[in-house]
């Protein structure tokens, strides 16, 4: 393997000094980028382009030729594993994911296992090799994984939902059920990511999605819990240097503090957060990462800036922070908002560490 | 009128003691009950149903002849304002509210003008008094409307939407103009809520189901600072008697010290929310109300009955709880479920108090 030539990425999530704030944009290969939608039709479809390792390595690598980005992040999509469980993961035309065969009785409960991802899971293992090797050292590759709570919100209800009321259900009637897909599922996130580390991901994301939608209660016994049980068991060290892991939850602003402390280095934050008060209250602890609304970038560049700028002022200069928005860039977004926004980061993060030395 | 027979949910809206916690259900009157769905029928549409004020009425009423719930809310919708205004509401079927002339130019948010709510909203007025009326002083009566940033979210979006993306633009792009609807908006809202409470109204609650869509920055700005200044306006006292005032912020746990701090009597808590928490934080200075996951409600009687429990533990016996979901009840909720919740709030509660006593 090349030698990592940018670094800063890898430092920052070790709270260690960077000239600058790195940069990488959730879903930053996707279809605001006119080269992804091109690709894409050459695939057919979202699943035969994420299936296909020399496509997802072409799309994986697009933003970085557009952009000085300072990641790469593995195009795949988070509900491959409950796929390679058995669920038959397919998209109808202008909707989200569905399962053809969601988990609805307890025998199919029963019968759920974690796939070994070198088989069934290879085109993963495939793309983040090839994605390694085409990148050359440029930037470090992210891989990543739903969390098994955002999992199991899919594999019950079918699809995404505003209430997910059969996953509700489950959970209020049957929390036992609910349980042993959460435990199959955490078995088949670690060893999916350790998988990917083996392959060659730098670090790791886990993607709590749908953590948000808890009650206060539940939410450390169904989603952080296992989300804590996978991190213990990631592989940590890899080429001599630390494999760290992000632990992101949509809507988990009131749970900072619980998640800082799941063996995480870093905490995605969605951008209802405020970032100083995150970095007062676990910012010894972890690094942070986030939190632009993804919203801002549908102003013209000026603005996008601005706002840029507000959120770097909000986390301040100390070591530790990585920028990124605090969810997926949307498919309606300027690709000039993205060029001013990377520039914007880049330059005043500069000037901060700058005014800060 | 006739005087107040059960006023437990006022006492307790002005933290004073009571026998048991109150227990209402944001949107109570609604589709999971049969007799509503049969009035809604016979109106022609919700539409039509919000617009009568005789068959607003009956269904207001309905889940009262069920349940022995504290309150009753005025059956209305949250777009009632804008519709006023001249945006034209209507409902496709099986979809979320829309606008046949939401504002998308310069021109139209400059043209927008507080409605007289006597006139263009009367048919509402008219409801609040013959509920009133048909209550004969059972039990309170809640007006209600969206605040003035979630109206703004489907004024500009001319929908729902994930991410509002038309709201967002002009937001971070021309925030002077946002704040030119918002500013029309609290003053529509002022007068609405005044015209509810001189027709009747016994406590307010201002929904803010899309505040938690803003950044942490942001929120402050656009949305609670108008709910602020609607709340300072709105008449205090009637009939000898505090009106008291609700704020719900959807997602907005995070905010609760400055929400508690805008001059509302109480907050709403969605599910997400820590209630012991939130008493400890802002509990001495205004009442709470919530926090069930509607969700709950999927599950059979005994389960919800231990959800409700819990939830009742968590905020303690100490005055100040209103008792309700996290958010408005859905449609697919077992009429069975309600029974269970309302009856285990009453008997639970009581029994909390007689232990404290």
């Amino acid at each position: 393997m090349s030698a990592l030539q940018n670094d800063t990425l890898l430092r920052a999530l070790a709270r260690q000094p960077t000239d600058h704030a790195p940069i990488w944009l959730m879903r930053q290969a996707g279809r605001y980028l006119p080269e992804y939608t091109a690709t894409r039709a050459r695939a057919g479809s979202f699943l035969a382009l994420a299936k296909n390792p020399a496509l997802a390595t072409e799309v994986t690598l697009q933003p970085l030729e557009r952009f000085p980005l300072d990641a790469a992040i593995l195009f795949s999509d988070i509900l491959t594993v409950p796929d390679a469980m058995g669920l038959g993961l397919y998209f109808a035309e202008g909707e989200g994911p569905r399962f053809e065969r969601p988990l609805r009785d307890e025998a199919a409960i029963a019968a759920l296992s974690a796939p070994d991802p070198s088989a069934k899971l290879r085109y993963v293992l495939d793309a983040v090799r090839e994605i390694r090797k085409a990148l050359a050292g440029r930037v470090p590759l992210i891989g990543f994984s739903g969390s098994p709570y955002t999992l199991a919100c899919y594999m019950i209800e079918g699809s995404g939902s505003d209430d997910f009321p059969a996953l509700k259900k489950l959970l209020y009637a049957r929390p036992e059920l609910l349980h042993r897909i959460l435990e199959v599922n955490a078995r088949a996130v670690t060893d999916y990511l350790n998988a990917q580390i083996e392959a060659g991901a730098q670090a790791v994301m886990i993607f709590d999605t749908w953590g948000g939608n808890l009650s206060h209660a539940a939410y450390d016994e169904f989603s952080l819990g296992y989300s804590r049980r996978v991190i213990a068991r990631l592989t940590k060290e890899r080429d001599g240097r630390r494999v760290p892991s992000i632990l992101f939850t949509k809507g988990g602003g009131q749970w900072l503090e619980a998640i800082a402390a799941s063996g995480c280095d870093a905490v995605g934050l969605d951008w209802s957060v405020d970032a100083a008060r995150a970095r007062r209250l676990v910012g010894a602890r972890v690094a942070l990462q986030g939190n632009l609304d993804p919203g801002a970038l549908f102003a013209p560049p000026e603005a996008v800036r601005k706002e840029a700028r507000r959120v770097l002022d909000a986390f301040g200069a100390a070591p530790g922070h990585v920028f990124n928005l605090g969810h997926g860039i949307s498919q309606h977004t300027p690709v000039e908002s993205v060029a001013a926004l990377v520039d914007e980061v880049l330059t005043y993060s500069r000037s901060q560490r700058t005014r800060t030395a």
